[in-house]
């Protein structure tokens, strides 16, 4: 069998590999792109759609009590799961249709298997050698099992189970540091399901700004989401009532009886690809790269959750390097912002947060001013009821450099994007104090939160 | 009686004018502000505000097919039009009472009474002279009364006149220029008004990208306002069974028989300010200001809607021009961009568009390029099935300066600070393609449509 040869090949077909594929393609590269399950990604399949999806569903029904407020009363809400999780299978497919449709217009070899590196320029797919110029890995990550006894218990359960249950649970634990417990947490208390969040850490959110975490948590709370915090799962048992899960926690040591307990850790794909037929090591948290996303080997790129650790795991993330990863591949020379990754939660406020917080700036030796504008003073978070929402502005005080921008509040995660154009432009927070803003919307608050930092607030009381 | 001496005088207690008051007075101005009715003018009192908190009520109910869609089942809605009135009236009543509070802590003298220019330097209010170093003009728009027989009718109504009604229309016309028209036909249809939409242009929406013109005019017919163009009013008559409008559109003569007419036609008010008395044009059809807001008058300065014609009455743009009139008179040199106003509708989906469309930015001779992401292919959009939405970039081959952006889709008005931010600080259609814009969102395609522009979409099929 004669060897193909490639000027680039993807080893993944999640939105790392297929930004990059599609766009070493756009250079004239010929490219070839494996994955053995299905197109797309955890992201596509198992995660940012089906559970923005979800999430968007339980917004609808959180904004039932403003529409009340407004004098839409409405009677009666009939909540059919099954036919949530149908239309959003539905959706998955058809965009999957839309991957394998776009790297076909694209002219990109998809090779159906799993790849293993086998040397330099090779890489063995089911038995067949492909040849190649450029690799880019976007293996990304898997699950990883929780220590505690018991968490081989099919109670104990990730996000990827939680899909294919066919109904909801009445009560479940929420255990681990992953944000993204957050979402899940308010999704299945307003379906109706019994929720306890717990976080090792100290306060939900440990990684974002204080005032962020807080007034979230607010909103967690009287929506009548338990918390625990400083939590460890001490063990599982399984009795006829559930599982009794003993937990300690900053309130002392207890036991809960739940029907489920989902748990979710990640860690960056490396096993079993052949990395050290490159000199790359697959013992590592995860495989490192520079701002062109070269690793170590010469000719091979990386991208996406196999790069970093759970914290950085983000589609736009994986997206954005694919293309910067693509075009190094090709020749080009591209450069990763590491400044301008958005960390983002579809919970009602949504969380948007970008660069420092505060206390992150100080730590690093800016001389920093913040401004915070909460949304309860700002006409449209006035029409909307948005009470606990805020934006904050970290900058430094030297330049006016834009270190931070923190946001809660109805649709952060596209307002954020202001902020992303800001600091991948490098503007200045007098900039964005100049921003003129339509009126009325929450964005209006990004201008006044720069110039609360500058002394200058309009508006604020 | 002792004259009283001010740094500056403004005249107007809209947005325009306390944004103007109050950065003046942190220049450390003695400010004085003149204002006949109440604190918040237009906007806030009748225009952005009360409309604005409708919209979002009628963005509710257009929200329920989508939760349907999603499992939710909605049994009943009852809509009482009363408590939605009465919730925004306590809004706007806690809204004027904030402007006074920011008014109060910023040391800012309120004036109440109709003030009237008496010669350089002076100002008259109910026969008491003020003296001011400069004077600020923000006294906004008026209502203009239309010319068809029979519009003295009291069937002819304007928004004020709409928002005083205590039960709406069972059926109406709305006829006009004014984009404004298309929220409030949005809205009435969905409370339950038969809607006949006129407008005297070849198309709805007639100074935006034809795009987002048919793509908002497939909605609105789709959920049943009728629309028609090329209309003129021949004449109203009152019978018995309601007010007779003689029509005739592109379609040809017709009689409608309908409750209410609204109209909506609004002009600088000029009439009565003493506006001679320091020699400027109280004909003209509004006062003229230079990129400083200063009038032909020395030391007076003019802001929002007395400072153009309806197409730019927008409140983020009285607002810009107080605070830049503000510090050119304390001293200060500040220009205002004349390319970074938004032209929002609340509509469902948004309209939010900045800058040039194509055919205008052909028509001032720029080399044209042109990128459109529609949102039924972003992951974002199927999932809010944002059918109709979309986005383009009207953009100048030679350097890529960005000339235009244009946006149908939900929260289209806090997306397209984006493009505020990036039209302000003079960014790329090469710099939006390479920002990183978190995902699931809408925002994704405004990067895809800078792609596109370039000629290398990633997504697009």
């Amino acid at each position: 069998m004669t060897e193909e040869t490639y000027d680039v090949i993807v080893l993944g077909g999640g939105p790392g590999g297929v930004a990059a594929a599609v766009r070493a393609s756009q250079l004239g590269g010929r490219v070839g792109l494996i994955e053995g399950e299905t197109l797309g990604g955890f992201c596509m399949n198992r995660g940012c759609i089906p559970f923005g999806h979800m999430m968007i569903a339980s917004n609808i029904l959180g904004g039932l009590p403003l529409g009340k407020e407004m004098g839409l009363d409405v009677k009666e809400v009939l909540k059919d799961y099954s036919a949530l999780i149908k239309r959003q299978n539905g959706l998955i497919d058809f965009m999957r249709m839309g991957v394998s449709g776009t790297l076909a217009k694209n002219k990109i070899k998809i090779i159906k298997g799993k790849g293993r590196i086998a040397g330099s320029g090779k890489i063995e797919v089911d038995g067949q050698t492909f040849l190649f110029r450029k690799l880019i890995l976007a293996t990304g990550a898997k699950w990883l099992k929780p220590d505690f006894p018991g968490a081989d218990l099919e109670e104990v359960i990730n996000s990827d189970d939680l899909l294919r249950l066919e109904a909801l649970p009445k009560k479940v634990l929420l255990f681990g540091e992953s944000p993204w417990l957050i979402e899940i947490a308010q999704f299945l208390n307003r379906y109706g399901t019994q929720v306890l969040l717990a976080t090792k850490d100290k306060r939900i959110l440990s990684m974002e700004s204080q005032t962020i975490a807080s007034r979230l948590r607010k909103v967690l709370k009287g929506e009548g989401v338990e918390i625990k915090t400083q939590a460890e799962i001490v063990a599982v048992m399984k009795k006829e009532d559930g599982a009794h899960v003993d937990l300690s926690s900053k309130d002392g040591a207890e036991t809960v009886v739940v029907d489920r307990i989902i748990h979710l850790e990640r860690a960056a794909a490396l096993k079993d690809l052949g990395l050290k037929t490159v000199h790359l090591d697959e013992e590592g948290p995860y495989i490192q790269v520079n701002d062109r996303m070269e690793t170590r080997a010469d000719g091979v790129y990386a991208v996406g959750d196999v790069t970093g650790d759970p914290s950085g795991h983000y589609s736009h993330r994986a997206s954005e390097g694919g293309i910067i990863a693509a075009e190094n591949a090709m020749g080009k020379k591209a450069f990763m912002n590491p400044k301008t990754m958005a960390r983002i939660l579809f919970t009602q406020p949504q969380v948007a947060c970008l660069g420092l917080t505060g206390k992150e700036a100080k730590g690093q030796g800016y001389d920093v001013m913040v401004g915070a504008a909460p949304f309860s003073v700002n006409p449209f978070g006035m029409i909307i009821a948005e009470n606990e929402g805020i934006v904050e502005v970290v900058a430094d005080k030297r330049f006016g450099e834009i270190l931070g921008v923190h946001i809660l509040g109805r649709n952060a995660s596209e307002m954020v994007g202001q902020a992303v154009l800001a600091m991948q432009m490098e503007g200045t927070v007098e900039e964005l104090a100049r921003a003129s803003f339509p009126h009325p919307t929450l964005s209006e608050s990004f201008a006044e939160a720069a110039r609360e930092a500058l002394g200058r607030p309009i508006y604020l009381p």
